[in-house]
């Protein structure tokens, strides 16, 4: 389950429009019109953006009235987080054991 | 640059077979059929997920002989995780801005 969510969240963030559109919610809540401003494509284009986002779960947003507001589910973002991180402190770990290896005092016998 | 960068790195871990090699790989390099053993595909389609891999600059290849041993670029997953991990505090100090106007005594007039 986790593994399937990691596959749609690393590759929800594999295009600069929905990073775009990520870094935006992550300073606040914004209708689908605030998003689409910076955005250089049309409305539809931004809403496939959007989808993928959702469909992600990176993404959460409500309808009131004619208008559409999303803001950041920061759960997957925070998976997507520690999955990376736990792999660099892995390599960085088993690199201080490689250092800590070859700083040993070589046996010549 | 660095937005292209981007693009192929979280691409290349959008998939769980790709995720499988960088988390072998954390914990050391490996040759190209270590990798594949634990992997249920044929040998032509790791060394395809390996393309993909090199191709991002998260994994780095040589080849010595017969044998091509893979480790990884660190670089790489430490650029995605910055980019996750500064979205994700930026999205709590949004929060934490909230709070603080919500905790704040409200004038009624």
């Amino acid at each position: 389950m986790l593994n399937y969510q990691l596959d749609r969240t690393f590759a929800a963030l594999a295009d600069p429009a929905r990073r775009t559109i990520v870094e935006r919610l992550a300073s606040g809540p914004a209708t689908v019109s605030e998003l689409a401003k910076p955005l250089p494509m049309s409305l539809p284009a931004v809403m496939l953006h959007l989808k993928v986002l959702e469909g992600s779960g990176l993404v959460a947003s409500e309808k009131l009235g004619r208008v559409r507001t999303c803001r950041i589910d920061p759960k997957r973002l925070s998976q997507a987080e520690s999955w990376v991180a736990e792999r660099r402190q892995m390599w960085e770990r088993n690199l201080d054991r490689l250092g800590a290896y070859l700083d040993q005092p070589q046996d010549d016998s």
